[in-house]
């Protein structure tokens, strides 16, 4: 039996015509890292539905780990993300036109999960391959929060699969208008991807490095 | 018998010798803010002690409602903090030297804990009286988010008493020799403190109004 | 006979009601700062009139120290500024709906003047008295730079009448619905303005200190 | 007679054991673009020095057109310099160990010079070309900038030789260990630096086109 790691990325949101979570997710489709083949799957940019087509794709891939991606404008590293939040509170409307203010994810879900994803793991092994990476200890109140939230509730009794969540930056294209703003090439994102993947299958047990914020 | 307002701040920390939170809290210490006193509370910057400290001051005091102060560097704004998680990660030592790398602070505790004031009252009420404000989706993972998550779960069964945690800016004397750090004046935090602790008296539900982060 | 400070400030501009370099100007109208008094002037934020207006102040009031003011969203602090470049390019329209595009202020003029100020010692005046402060290595391309090389163009024989720039922060009522965006108190603003004009009197010769940028 | 395009790049400094500015210029040396041939020259991080071997590389090469690098933490774009200003003020020892504060670099010179490279459609092919770029009103008062001047005074009575400077964001290996640092990678920034030096030999009026800052 074949196991699987899936891999997904939103579609363009905001005005964008492009993702980078999409693009990088579709660039690593079929590879083999670990011993595990990436199955790459596009969700799209709308709350409810980003959620329920993710968890088919669970249901289908039964893949070993999970990492969503998405998109980090003003974001100057890969981050893997720390903690989901149980609240949607949507700055922007969504590709369906849906802008929800505070409301829970899951009525009466925790208020948080975890990633149980390596994250330190994940960060050491993107700066060593010299791609910028840090720990994020906010996924945002938007349609990637929301997702993330959805799939660790969804993998909330099942020990055996592990997931979490990882921001990009900008690509240059998208970033070449706006003047002061991040990005990183698509290459660069992709080998951070494939390194972070890599870490995570092999530590299950993340490191103990630090990764912090102030405040 | 007086209703209280219980409003703490730090000790300076990190390599300062004031800290904003503490010399906001005192400023404010004696004031009837709705009909309630407000009681200052000075805290230690240590993981644990600043925990046991506030609890003692909650059962001696009696208070309706407990806003945790703290300072940021790097903020322009007073922020109210959304939410706390259940996690200690040290970036510095803290000012009994310890540094704990990716502890629970509660075993066994939930991720995370919502703030129980209204964060965008609070906002609203700031900006209306010309204060830089938003909402803020992370208290990081310092004594700060250490205090708030220890104030929240000692409330989490006391449904008359609510908490909550705002970060201020540095002072200006703070960001003076260092460039581009923002800053605001001590009579400006106050102000925006007083009329915050004035909303979240006043708005037991909060108001539905944006304050989310895209990513 | 009467020793003069000349203190100008703009109109607001760019959808902004209020300007603190006007507010700042206005309250120091009238002190006595060394042995000079500060007289204010209100300058339009126009090509060219805002010259014109500067330079009948001048004609008018003689003064032995000119300082112009000007707001510039973004910064955190008060900024005394280095060098006036002979380019308008304006990002947006002026208050008469000019916008010139790479045009030289003063046909064949030199690229540049240096401001007749000491910067370095007015900075270092401003961070004693707590306010934050820092050197500026360019004062843009818009309104404010034209005034200020306007300012000095003037001023080139005149070695008796020195002069300079300074941009200041957003007040917080501008700042309060701009996440992010760093702001300081008009008190906070005409305090520090007051004791760098003091610093320009008292300092023929700048102060040999640090203020300058890696790129 | 062979056409030369001369392109400079700089040691590393400021404890970086690589310099973005030096490994893009290597990176192009021989190629061909428009109908000139690109020279490679490396500089050392030394004020002074730094000029001199500038000054006799364009005595050797007698390149139709001098385009100098050097690299700016901080910076998320590539970003062509409009002007060099005659002052020396370092915030950093240079690799030499000298440190100079607020020294004109050419006594009696003129306060500035413009580049004369066509800076805005340089700006504009890199962002057609999926590069992040954008005009800089200031190249500090580092060597960069010291380097900048020193260029276009030697270059100021001789008007077939067209010259200027242009910043370049760290590589994300150097970004990697320090969080919020922007970065872009060398194959990005090489690609940047060809169709800028394509614009450059395309454009001898530059377009009209903005790239101004407020302040």
């Amino acid at each position: 039996m074949t196991r699987r790691i899936l891999l997904t990325g939103f579609d363009a949101f905001g005005g964008e015509v492009i993702n980078p979570s999409w693009l990088v997710a579709q660039a690593l489709h079929g590879e083999v890292i670990g011993d595990a083949t990436v199955v790459a799957q596009r969700l799209p940019c709308v709350f409810g539905q980003a959620s329920s087509e993710l968890q088919a794709a669970v249901a289908a891939q039964r893949p070993l780990l999970v990492l969503a991606l998405g998109q980090a404008a003003g974001r100057a590293e890969l981050t893997p993300e720390r903690v989901a939040i149980n609240v949607d509170d949507a700055r922007i409307a969504d590709n369906a036109g849906a802008q929800p203010l505070d409301c829970a994810i899951v009525a009466r879900g925790p208020a948080a999960y975890f990633s149980t994803l390596p994250v330190k793991a994940m960060v050491a092994a993107m700066r060593q391959a010299g791609v910028p990476a840090a720990v994020s200890q906010t996924a945002g109140t938007f349609v990637c929060n929301h997702v993330f939230y959805g799939l660790m509730h969804m993998l909330r009794r099942r020990r055996t699969v592990r997931g979490g969540f990882m921001h990009l930056p900008l690509l240059p294209e998208q970033a070449a208008g706006k003047p002061g703003q991040p990005s990183l090439p698509l290459a660069q994102q992709v080998a951070g991807v494939r390194v972070a993947l890599a870490a995570a299958c092999a530590h299950r047990i993340d490191l103990h490095l630090g990764g912090g914020a102030l405040g």
